[in-house]
């Protein structure tokens, strides 16, 4: 069978996120760093998906990999057998365990592992006895999925006013790690970092230190607030509160993890030690992690892991990552870096973020009811290149603030990245020439 | 690349579901109804997966759809753009309308769906302006998936203990329809639905009619207690109760759906009146379901389906479904149903579960401390087929009770049915001689 083709227009009965607005537009073909749509348009793609698409669109390395799996053995749940697939990507994740990573399990979706890490640390204080350890702890302006016990993490009020009934009780939030908005004048890095540790260790206090099962945190901040990018020391103190008082530490790394900073791991930018005590802990208890999913392991998916990790070696991925994405952030500084609105382009390897105000002294963010991420997500796209702005709106606070998020395939090359930047400088300035935003900056 | 094959013998970096026991054995092939395992042994595929594989393993046909489309379009997020697989696979599952039915959100998994039903149904009701709408009523002896919302649901105390007190707080459960062991001697199929029927109405009414937002149920049951099937006029008597209290009925029809009882939807049989109001609601307010998984709308996984459910439609494969299931019944009873020792041979289509007693006039059931449906599962894949125990013990009341299940590809033949019908008949006779079960028998 052919892939499917557009068909003649019928009313979708697809439920689409926005359900006023016009219908989505369609896209039809993808191949290595470009995507194309039904009109004609080519369009390069700078955020792969969110994030996911590492190696670019149609690598026949990782589609033969995938039908050769699927012919010799497609499926069986993991209730009762195991297969090479999963056991050989599991190899390459951890084989060599690195900072101290032992095991792994593979979900379908990021919602899914978050759950998984959620129940984890649950089950393993269950088995430890200490079972008061009820609460997590997470950050503001953070994202960790959307599924009923991620949505109870995530720090962005608009992702959880409908729910806030139906979520788990016992969660809190402390600040995140964003210099460039809340570590103030006076303060070095070290000692905004020892402030975060202390907000944590007071949480931890007030909530009942014997009564916290784990914090949770991006290593990088994903889409929540545009790559916030930790300070030297942040996660060192974070680390030794967390053993301070038994809480598990665990690092979100579903947007910037395996090769996107430019290190396999976003967390070997910081040196942050693993535990492997947990799954110790579950074998001296009852010996089963009480989870399991239908589609978990699946061979597959296993076999397109284990091709894609195949080609980051044969190709040097990560080595590319690290780069291309500094020649992509240091591209954007030099041309939007004067910008009289950017406030700051941040992150790591090629996941990087603009940030931006009304002014560059104070900070100010756009008001409220100007959706700016949304407008310059449209006029770059209209130049032929495809950002994330989905979370765009409410950088500073979950509300107010504005960013643009680009995570292009890891294989981006050196001309594209050009191509990338000059559609960026053009979509803003033209935004930034429209009244509604002049508007703004006058009052 | 050439499939992942075995390598040699390294510890596993895999969490195993069960830490302490041996090494699960390793399956590396798949064609059609068998699985082939690293030691040669061809193993009949009784459970396609957790009921998944539905057309079997490796047909031609599904696999160069996925690789051709991976080729054009493998992957685009859905915040801005649509595509074609994913729009013509929402045509042919609900393009007709079925029972109402007029919007999909195609997710990775039935924990996925789960948990988005759960939002959907609150948002719902946000948007309506009944925010008290917070409680969710699901049923005894149910598995609903392994993320906190879907535990939150699940009506097995295994599944639960370690994670109590981080579930959502507000859902209750009510007895299931589970006739064999729960219709009393004076009651009709009528009285019996009503019965069950007044239940949920008393509590609805116990926590509030105007604070119930949904009542989740399967179908035809799964896994929990062994395919539980509905007498007739149970889901008519459900649907009159959740239509006089506003309470949204939310079928789970990830185990039967989709062909398996020998209709395209398990509600078929019911007659259930569908509603579509539910996006009208979310139209008429805020407009955008506060949901969204990278994954969604995959249009690999899309173009899979659409194969599929050609192949559905060309092979005929639900009528088949139907007439295969009605043998495999017949064909249990004949060999099994006279065994002292079956209570039940119970389901549809293709969907069938055989509980066992101790006693087949008291019902009674076997110990708690007797792994009897792991022990049938053992034997009868020791004679090559694999059948569905994972959830075998606690079939009565999510404690005792034993169970096994039979989900195999919808398309299964008769010889292999024979085949099946022979080793399951003598794993039963070979278990029930052995000593540990005897015990139990005498006392």
């Amino acid at each position: 069978m052919s892939p499917v083709r557009v068909e003649e227009e019928q009313p979708t009965c697809l439920l689409y996120r926005d359900l006023h607005g016009k219908k989505p537009e369609t896209v039809v073909e993808a191949r290595g760093s470009y995507v194309f749509l039904d009109d004609g348009r080519k369009i390069l793609d700078a955020c792969a998906g969110a994030a996911v698409a590492s190696i670019g669109h149609g690598d026949q390395r990782v589609i033969q990999a995938v039908a050769s799996q699927m012919t010799t053995l497609s499926y069986h749940h993991t209730s009762r057998l195991t297969n090479p697939a999963a056991e050989r990507l599991g190899q390459m994740l951890v084989g060599n365990r690195p900072g101290g990573l032992s095991h792994a399990i593979f979900l379908s979706s990021g919602s899914e592992a978050n759950e998984s890490a959620i129940k984890l640390a649950r089950q393993f204080f269950v088995e430890k006895g200490e079972t008061d350890r009820v609460h997590i702890i997470s950050r503001n302006n953070s994202y960790h999925g959307n599924s009923i016990g991620c949505v109870s993490l995530t720090g962005i009020p608009s992702r959880r006013r409908h729910f806030e009934p139906i979520l788990m009780q016992h969660t809190s939030r402390v600040s995140p790690c964003y210099p460039y908005r809340y570590k103030t004048d006076g303060e070095t890095d070290e000692t905004y970092a020892q402030r975060l540790g202390d907000e944590l260790e007071q949480e931890i206090l007030r909530v009942g230190p014997g009564r916290v099962a784990a914090f949770f945190a991006e290593t990088v901040g994903g889409a929540a607030a545009g790559n916030l990018t930790p300070v030297p020391g942040y996660f060192q103190a974070i680390r030794r509160v967390c053993d301070k008082y038994g809480v598990l530490l665990v690092l979100d790394e579903i947007m910037c993890g395996m090769g996107r900073t430019g290190k396999m791991h976003a967390w070997e930018w910081e040196a942050v030690l693993m535990q492997q005590h947990v799954v110790d802990g579950l074998k001296r208890g009852s010996g089963a992690f009480a989870n399991g999913q239908t589609f978990q392991c699946h061979p597959a998916a296993a076999a397109a892991g284990v091709a894609v990790l195949s080609i980051f070696e044969s190709d040097d991925v990560v080595a590319v990552c690290a780069k291309r994405g500094a020649e992509l952030h240091r591209s954007l500084i030099e041309s939007l870096g004067d910008h009289p609105n950017v406030g700051e382009i941040r992150g790591r390897g090629l996941f990087l973020s603009i940030e931006f105000v009304k002014d560059k002294n104070t900070k100010a963010t756009f008001s409220q009811g100007l959706p700016l991420a949304s407008m310059l997500d449209n006029a770059i796209f209209d130049r032929g290149v495809s950002v994330y702005s989905g979370f765009g709106k409410g950088t500073a606070d979950g509300v107010v603030g504005d960013h643009i998020l680009f995570s292009p395939p890891l294989n981006i090359s050196s001309s594209e990245i050009e191509e990338l930047v000059k559609a960026v400088k053009e979509g803003v300035d033209e935004v930034f020439s429209r009244d509604e935003v002049q508007r703004e900056l006058v009052v």
